[in-house]
């Protein structure tokens, strides 16, 4: 924490066992959003909710959005529906729908009910798309104006509402028919080049790029790029103009799963983790994933069980066995990151599963050289042991082979088959590297155990 | 691959066989920019550069920015520079200086060479700043007014550069005194309502908000969530107008990072690795990750050694050792994923190591008790010895509780050492729980070898 923070932090603190609201409302106005976000962020829960009640809703509105929105959700389901609806209300629509989905179904409709009914079912059919598609990122505070209009109309609107305006998205303006069908959008800049007696449909741009409201959020980028859009208009099914993706929003939803797959390749599942959450709701979180992997370590381990006599016979095995099964996961986890990252990129798809196992042989073939005679080496000249030298290298050699043809594949094929590769792939890749990295070792051991124990 | 791009991707490599310049430019032109992107990125390098100089330095251009940046800056490293440097000049500042970022020193003199001495003076300076400030990834596309302008005169230039314009982000005009220090920010809509032959001075903005060019990305979202601004001007140490910051470029560096973080975690270090890259190159970077793992490996297993008279009299604990490594390795990385991303969020700051120490701890007790009650469970009735299972689920509970709370420690003690905690953690965490691992089930069960070899 910087030196300024850290002192802002105790007075806060001392403010919440001592002090009055309107002093925790002072402090906390003083502050940069984001330095008041992140010092509420790390209160405890009941804290939280006591500086929330103490804000006007729409500085707590300001707040809520600088709090991750795992902790977002819990404070609002923990507020009176009331209250939080008054909060609801200050923010930009695609963060309310954001944090609506993320409430259990009661809490929202506890929230919705106590809203104004039209900003309520626009919440509604928000938070009714899919996070993953455009209908779940667009924002619903945009402009459209009748194919009827005026430019001296549309200027005069823009004059009398520039105050509620001031949090829209009016780079761009939208012409639409009757029924709300999208016919035309209009630049702001060129509605300062056109005459105010002009009607909007002679200065439109006609029959506009449009994003219809089901397509994938990793296939936004490239229209967005083509033309340097900030903002593109999105459609439903029927050609109706029903809100607004700002390329912001699809940076931003992209950042957010690149972060979730890192979190949820190191085990931490279930959305992201914050320390500020209850201990036992962390616990079991975490335990979920650890007691899946337990059984899966048990499977792998268990070959060891079949070998015990090669062992026995020769004990330095013991050594290299952990060595040669983590070397092999890191190996494949490597090819899993790649294949990952060029998926996401959309250089390589599903179908191709054979073509990236056959890269990713010849990548094995090479490193797994390398290492098998690093490995073999040292076992060789630590144990003075020439055939366990062979049996260790040769195991290491082989299972590099395997573990990246097949962590370059898996998360192709998890992804054929509907399952989560981010969260699939580590563990079942270190099961099987594991697996066969043990049966290698003591495989081969056994096979030559009069010359080894000889050794 | 899509049905239709598979079918894309097979004319292209007919016509790069068998056809014209003019064909293959007349197949890139029918495909979506996204689309070609894909295709050309999928190519071999060779290939890729006669896609390349076919096609106009502008449309070349646009497929270059669809490339991932290594096989961009690598392509253009090979064309002849003048053509490189035509390419170049139609791209947008912050991507012109990315490229010439991502290429060696030499290459990017020749390039710069060839352009336009004021656009090679942008990109050169653009190039300078780090990734991760807002000078960065800022651009130079923006327009900037005397204080002494008029609005009428203002509006007169935007008529008469319309079409130079047209990929400028002009929502805001800045205006700027003599010497170019920024003294106000005139939003084009306020520009709307202004009278023509009023000052620009009497409507801008005066005294806005502006970044310093060395501000770290990190810190650059709070500022544009508190007004949703789209851009904000940055300003050298001396308050000149350097260039614009566009919310989305945050996102996007955010974004980037966060896939960085979750390449290097999985050991793809040196920047992103793609498959059309050469084999030697990805071997080599893979390497010596590996190379530096095999070495830890060889640190943490070297006690298995130590205790060999322990495991020749318990074969069994041989199957145990790995299950115990991996486990405590897995729950630690839990931690380190979560403490990853409260740095990302700003919720910790590397001062606040000993609270994240107790936090994770905590977790670790309880995770370690469930999970060392289920594996000792497992020893104990799989083997049929009650003190075996009491050191192996003794050892896993210990290892737990250690590699948690080191897990959640380590990134904030490598950030401020200085070091990169999203390469270091992992390596550094499982050679500790490994080594602390191998100890606590050896020296355990050392100690009580007469119960365990009796039991």
């Amino acid at each position: 924490m910087q030196r300024g923070t850290h002192r802002q932090w105790q007075e806060l603190l001392r403010l919440l066992r001592a002090g009055s609201a309107v002093e925790i409302r002072q402090l906390l106005g003083r502050l940069p959003g984001n330095v008041a976000g992140r010092l509420v962020g790390r209160l405890r829960r009941r804290d939280q909710q006591r500086v929330l009640s103490t804000l006007h809703p729409q500085d707590a509105a300001d707040l809520i959005e600088e709090i991750p929105e795992a902790q977002a959700a819990d404070l609002m389901e923990q507020l009176p529906p009331g209250e939080a609806a008054a909060i609801l209300e200050e923010m930009p629509s695609n963060e309310q729908a954001d944090l609506i989905s993320a409430l259990p179904e009661g809490g929202a409709e506890a929230i919705l009910a106590e809203m104004d009914a039209a900003e309520a079912a626009d919440v509604r059919r928000l938070a009714g798309y899919s996070a993953n598609v455009a209908g779940g990122i667009m924002i619903t505070e945009y402009l459209a104006y009748a194919e009827s209009a005026t430019i001296g109309e549309v200027i005069a609107d823009l004059r009398e509402h520039a105050a509620a305006y001031i949090d829209y998205s009016v780079q761009y303006l939208y012409i639409v028919s009757e029924d709300r069908r999208l016919v035309g959008v209009l630049p702001l800049r060129d509605l300062i080049l056109a005459p105010s007696h002009g009607r909007v449909t002679a200065y439109m741009i006609a029959k506009p790029i449009a994003l219809e409201d089901q397509t994938p959020v990793e296939d936004l980028l490239p229209t967005f790029d083509q033309r340097s859009f900030l903002a593109i208009p999105v459609v439903d099914a029927a050609g109706r103009l029903t809100g607004v993706v700002r390329r912001h929003d699809v940076e931003e939803a992209l950042g957010d799963r690149a972060e979730g797959d890192y979190l949820k390749s190191q085990g931490i599942i279930g959305g992201e983790e914050l320390r500020t959450m209850p201990l036992f709701q962390r616990c079991r979180r975490r335990l979920t994933w650890l007691s899946a992997n337990i059984v899966l370590n048990l499977i792998s381990a268990s070959v060891i069980a079949l070998y015990q006599d090669t062992l026995s016979a020769v004990i330095a095995l013991a050594v290299f066995l952990p060595i040669v099964s983590d070397m092999s996961g890191c190996s494949g986890n490597q090819a899993v990151a790649v294949s990952m990252r060029e998926m996401a990129l959309g250089l390589v798809e599903p179908a191709e599963a054979f073509r990236v196992w056959a890269q990713e042989a010849l990548v094995g073939i090479l490193n797994g050289l390398v290492l098998g005679v690093l490995l073999g080496l040292v076992a060789w000249i630590w144990q003075g042991n020439l055939p366990l030298g062979l049996v260790i290298g040769g195991a290491l050699a082989l299972n590099t082979v395997l573990a990246a043809s097949i962590g370059g594949t898996l998360p192709l094929l998890l992804k054929r088959l509907g399952a989560d590769p981010a969260l699939a792939s580590g563990p079942i890749l270190t099961t099987v590297t594991d697996l066969c990295g043990f049966v290698l070792v003591l495989g081969l051991a056994s096979a030559t155990l009069h010359r080894i124990a000889a050794g």
